[in-house]
């Protein structure tokens, strides 16, 4: 299935890009069956290969095989939010280390400041909401989105956005597509990375909302180029990190 | 054409260097026919080879050739520059990571601090102006110079300059060679990113304007070095970034 | 010897990961002689070979052979250790970029911030004890644990913790298995940065004690997931790092 | 000649570890001829082979060959530095980013603050000190080392010392070998990179006059290890940056 391939790329482009490490993951809904998603077995980003890809069910988050191999502790990331909302077909939880700051800092705002990045926009002109997860599991948990429940409220703190920080976590980004997600998140980091340099210069200028908004269908437009280029040197990267 | 072996190393050497990633652009005026331009069509500048270089018009930004592939969406960065400055030979037009900050903060400048960097000088000691797009295409644009007059705009927000800073979007370097603006646009980024990080130390010394146009001349004399250095680590590279 | 071999590894692993550069060290208790430990000869991190690995002596620190090539100056950091600590299995000891500024800065806490890092984290809230060596050995020493001495006033300051941070000097993890070492000193880097980042722009959410403690329990059931990307990364990197 | 070839790896090193990129030369002096010192002709560190080592003479920085290729603009930076130093028997130059933004801050001082960084202290406990070239060349100089006069105003304000900052411009390592000025080359860069980290956490605790000393005494023995590792990486890399 032309997908599988396709998700595989995004696993290994996410790697090269830093956007996952050793942990995090993407999925794409399954483009004919839109109850089930497609999702890696427990494995790291950068060593995901087609047979790796599982089948799994948006209703319960569990692999359809019988019998399945270890699975990702976090898949109800995915079943949850495919399930809350209709248009998303792919979804990316990652780690990356320039917007772990903002899932981290009370009050701390990813507000989108430049043109390849005015997905981060909203109508009310703040930032990516913060999932806290202690309203839903306590001061004890683990942190790990481990089961239906907490994927629900993942699923509702993001709501209608495209973007969803999750304290001392990382985050998730969701789009209508495999590419439109992999380079949300990679725009994400790179919008917090812009940030963190651009905040102890003066008062930062984000983008208006309808700045935002129009940026965000300027440059998805283009979404193909970057794909492109970051696959090409995935493949030359041979398994390395840029 | 030597001119368009020479474009395809400085898109190379940009997108080494990590001046550029899968957008960003670099031009260079006809060596014979100062009416025209030579740009890349719609691809990303580490793919750039010769035969994407197209010739286009600095009279309407477009290309010569009929029924082009798919133009750069802001090919009138470069031609309303070339229009407006006869002795400009090449346009590198960058997000480079370091110098957005000061393009997003308000009131930022980007000094020239080092020997290295004296072209940011000018004679009244002020950094490289900023272009705010806002004042031309209103608060919901997409920040795109996608016509003639938002680029006739940014023309005269850089003036006689060398760089101009553009809101939430990046900045655009002129020179009169390709290697020279390909230097300058790499030694922006190094300046900026030593502003960063001595802006939290103390008062900075910037350079006097006398520093900085004799600095500028002593070291753009030597603007053969790091290019020849660059593009045999490009050459080496094979299409990765340094 | 399998624990030869997993040592070389891990010497190659936190040199790749840039945990160690020519120098920091890594050891293991002996898995069937307790009373003994291995490490590397007086040699890089990330040249080190099976041949390159000696038995030690808990009780004094040196080597079992006679007549041993030049071994490590800083040996005490772990016999000290492993003498005090039965429960300790493995030692690093590094100067890692990013843990460093906790370990030079007064007052600076190492608290943990994110799920990956909870174990730096303790019953009562407070980050990793920093070593300050002038309380031993006066203010002119040269900061070196080069004798048992020192060393035991390093075991005394890590007490029943897993990482001891050292001032001007860096850190000291410890762990019941070298994997689990290996990915602590990889995660108390990637706290730090993350820390460095996020201080910054507000106030910091640490983990609470239940949080660190939970998290850690559902990481390090991990732990074969990075250390075999790991592995695989610094195979392929054949000597260079990440 | 065996110094020959220690130049050249130490010049490779320097550019390998990013202490030089096209700019910045290292020389030693010439190890039968004290009044003459060794260094390449005006080309990129990295790119320095046998055949680019010129003898110059200490008396008045030129090269001893009749009609040379161009040689560096600043060779007088080597010249006067060995003539006020007998002592001395490597200079290295260099612009090397962590360390610029403490030649450029006010005030700022480069302190050693960890063991491996001691060669930076002082007796009074003074970081290195800056050179302000205005004093002598006045406020609309290149800031460039291009004559005897300015080379000697350097060699000044170096003293007695190890390590000279130089406003705007980058800074001076001197040593008693070529292994241990590139050791202090690269190692105050890691120091200046651990001070901009550490200053913003709270106050930083330097290093002790008598620990400096000590630290210093005690790392130098060690300057085989990293300069076997740096050589062996820049010999992997083939001309690569790490």
């Amino acid at each position: 299935m032309d997908m599988i391939s396709e998700l595989v790329d995004a696993n290994r482009i996410l790697f090269h890009q830093r956007i996952v490490d050793a942990f995090g993951h993407v999925s794409a809904r399954h483009p004919q069956r839109a109850e089930r998603f497609l999702l890696a077995r427990n494995v790291a980003p950068g060593q995901v290969t087609a047979a790796d890809i599982l089948e799994h069910r948006v209703e319960d988050g569990e692999a359809v095989m019988a019998d399945p191999p270890r699975l990702y502790l976090e898949r109800w990331i995915h079943s949850e939010i495919y399930k809350a909302r209709p248009d998303v077909m792919a979804v990316v939880h990652s780690h990356s280390p320039a917007v772990l700051p903002f899932a981290v800092a009370k009050g701390a705002r990813l507000l989108p400041v430049c043109h390849m990045c005015g997905f981060l926009g909203s109508a009310d002109g703040s930032g990516p909401p913060t999932f806290e997860i202690r309203n839903t599991a306590g001061d004890a948990s683990d942190l790990l989105i481990r089961n239906r429940e907490l994927g629900a409220a993942l699923a509702r703190s993001l709501g209608a956005g495209r973007v969803v920080l999750m304290r001392g976590h990382g985050s998730t980004v969701v789009a209508e597509s495999v590419r439109l997600a992999v380079y949300r998140a990679v725009y994400t980091e790179v919008n917090a990375k812009l940030l963190l340099q651009a905040l102890p210069l003066g008062e930062v200028q984000a983008l208006t909302p309808g700045e935002a908004e129009a940026t965000r269908i300027a440059t998805e437009g283009q979404v193909d180029r970057p794909w492109n280029l970051w696959k090409q040197l995935a493949d030359a990267g041979a398994g390395a990190q840029a």
